[in-house]
């Protein structure tokens, strides 16, 4: 599969026609998506457009609506379900020439309850979740972008899980119109794609913001900060390697590898998460919890089910939490330039039963922080484990440029 | 029309049904609602519910989500459009026992092209926009309740052109999940009733915060601020008038009328709010705007022609500004207890070809704070005028308290 960027560049010299790039991309879905099961609903044709991503398949996660395509949510209650107006992003991803390549499988609503989508790397591991089509699709070079999003982890946990880069933005960098909500404070639009440099690319072309297509940062200087997120539960052997992998590869490039324990005000913010999801989940699905209780799947309805009785005054003080580790967070990634830790707890589960953990998301999610990870090396298990970069709130072209370094580091070093 | 607490004390104590509460809204709507063109739909049958506002019909203006009633936002674009799901605030108001007594009219997509709706004190007056058929139904009491949204003035303009209360709560206290965006960070539900104090009883039901329905405020002692909003062109005498004759009730109550000029930011706050507003529109009807730009009507077209025109760098610098500006509001409004201002720039248009000037409201939107309007007197072309409390985020219960008092002032004084 080329690049998103090798795409443009051969598209825009005539190398090859978009026309040409997209069959490419449908030729391996036709091949391997009876396997993979990444896709919930497909176009009859791709049809090129024109801009500076014409040629690129994108997959769009399945609650997201679409015009065209229906919206099934990954839930039997949007079952052909046909939305009216594309969402925003959709609209973005066309004006910028993009191809909708189809509808990626999400679990129900972007909750737990997995998706039919299998790791690329062992069909019996988990994709993660919730954007489980989008990071299998793009992971197994079927298509090179996709959409997802990210309430707790459900961007950068499936791309680590598959072995795909991902980067979830600034909060509403990418507008969420169109898009099923779960908990509004939180959820975030995402992509994913082969590489940082991709990754950059794409969000530039997509926002109408060429600095994100940011060039790659020196490394010599750079203050690396190096956290371990204290106020969860430590990791696999295996994410710890990795993290110390990518420390001592910025290292020798000339980095200041500095380790930086979070303030306890983001450990009370971490807990802040579940109360603002609960409440605002509650209210996002409330059409669905009353009318279609028993058609949601055990583990939406039984988190809804808890997740009602959360009071405003537990919400209120979520909110009042958040906002002040959100200050904090401001001055204390401001120390470094960026943030670098762990991306998930491990490699994929070894069960299609769950979609994995995001306690090494959450918490930047709710701020709001650009994070982005890309694949690094493989775990005991052969599945991929990687490690996440985090930048301060608007800072998402310097974390794509240190990512775009480190990536040329880690190709240099395998 | 029973207010909507005494619809409730009533339906509590046995004295009358919650279903002869309805007929009663029902018979109304049908003798008056073919002249005043409030409503774009109606379920066929007004069925009671359970809860607090059991025997409460509630108009729900027609840019919100319902699953049993088509969503036409104002435009041909959505012409019998049925959602799957109900808006989250039409789930709060099923859920405390409200009936959805139809669909009102709104403008189209809640821009500033007309509504068909007529203002109830002058067929040939506008009722204003976008929330005009939510304010035209209440004021001419047809229902005791009914929901708009506010992204510039579309709740507090409509309200005080027709004559009903209405409050504009603290941005994002109600859900606006299942809203037809216009401009995410402005667009704020709000509601319409005959007073202040069903205004309160029926936001404490709504969102499960009894505090909400607040006692009245004592007046004495209390610290009124009177601002003119100077950073906007000055309205007509009789909103001049108006803004005098409340402030000189309250300081005949005991209360402290201090004169507070806005602080320069505020004017800087105030302007921002085109190219913020403009970027997100832009983004919001983007599909709308790319396939059916014709079938748009000429403002809402012309006004998107000019705002895709909007960079991120001016949308980046309008968020900024604000992110100042409510910075600076909080501290400002923390100097008096509540503020009084101008509702509107005058009495209703007198035609139907305008929705009238939102100048008056549209600072308040961008900060956030909760805006509150009650009926006060009339025009010299005898169309109601009226005046605006503002409070400080969060500080809804104060509003509603004080309006209580004033409105109170206001009935002894007629």
């Amino acid at each position: 599969m080329l690049s998103v960027r090798e795409i443009a560049r051969r598209v825009a010299n005539g190398e090859i026609s978009a026309q040409a790039a997209l069959v490419e991309s449908e030729s391996r879905i036709e091949a391997r998506d009876g396997e993979l099961r990444a896709f919930a609903s497909r176009p009859q044709a791709l049809v090129p457009g024109e801009g500076p991503l014409a040629g690129v398949a994108c997959g769009v996660k399945d609650i997201i609506d679409t015009a065209d395509l229906p919206t099934g949510m990954g839930s039997s209650i949007y079952e052909g379900w046909q939305p009216r107006a594309d969402a925003a992003i959709v609209m973005a991803l066309k004006a910028a020439g993009a191809t909708i390549a189809g509808k990626t499988q999400t679990t129900a609503f972007a909750f737990l309850d997995p998706a039919p989508t299998r790791n690329p790397h062992d069909p019996t591991a988990s994709p993660g979740g919730s954007s489980a089509g989008s990071a299998a699709a793009v992971a197994a070079g079927l298509i090179p972008l996709a959409i997802g999003t990210q309430t707790g982890g459900s961007v950068i946990r499936p791309a680590a899980y598959c072995g795909a880069a991902a980067i979830k933005p600034s909060y509403d960098l990418l507008p969420t119109v169109g898009v099923k909500p779960y908990s509004r404070s939180l959820d975030t639009l995402g992509l994913m794609a082969a590489s940082a440099d991709d990754l950059g690319f794409a969000l530039a072309a997509l926002t109408a913001r060429p600095e994100l297509d940011a060039a790659e940062a020196s490394l010599e200087g750079l203050r690396l900060g190096l956290n371990r997120q204290e106020f969860a539960e430590a990791p696999e052997p295996a994410c710890e390697e990795a993290l110390q992998r990518i420390a001592a590869l910025a290292g020798q490039a000339g980095a200041s590898v500095i380790e930086r324990a979070a303030p306890a005000e983001l450990a009370d913010a971490y807990k802040a998460h579940g109360p603002l999801q609960d409440w605002e989940a509650t209210q996002a699905l409330g059409w669905e919890y009353a009318n279609h209780r028993d058609a949601l799947p055990p583990k939406l309805r039984a988190y809804l089910d808890q997740a009602r009785l959360t009071t405003p005054a537990q919400y209120d003080e979520a909110r009042r939490v958040a906002r002040r580790g959100r200050h904090v967070t401001e001055a204390w990634l401001g120390e470094v330039d960026v943030l670098v830790t762990y991306a998930a707890p491990g490699e994929a589960p070894a069960t299609l039963a769950s979609t994995g953990d995001s306690r090494f998301n959450r918490l930047w999610t709710l701020m709001g922080t650009p994070c982005l990870t890309v694949p690094l090396m493989r775990g005991p298990r052969g599945l991929p484990v990687s490690f996440q970069l985090v930048g301060r709130f608007g800072a998402d072209a310097q974390v794509i440029a240190v990512a775009k370094a480190l990536e040329r580091l880690i190709v240099a070093a395998a």
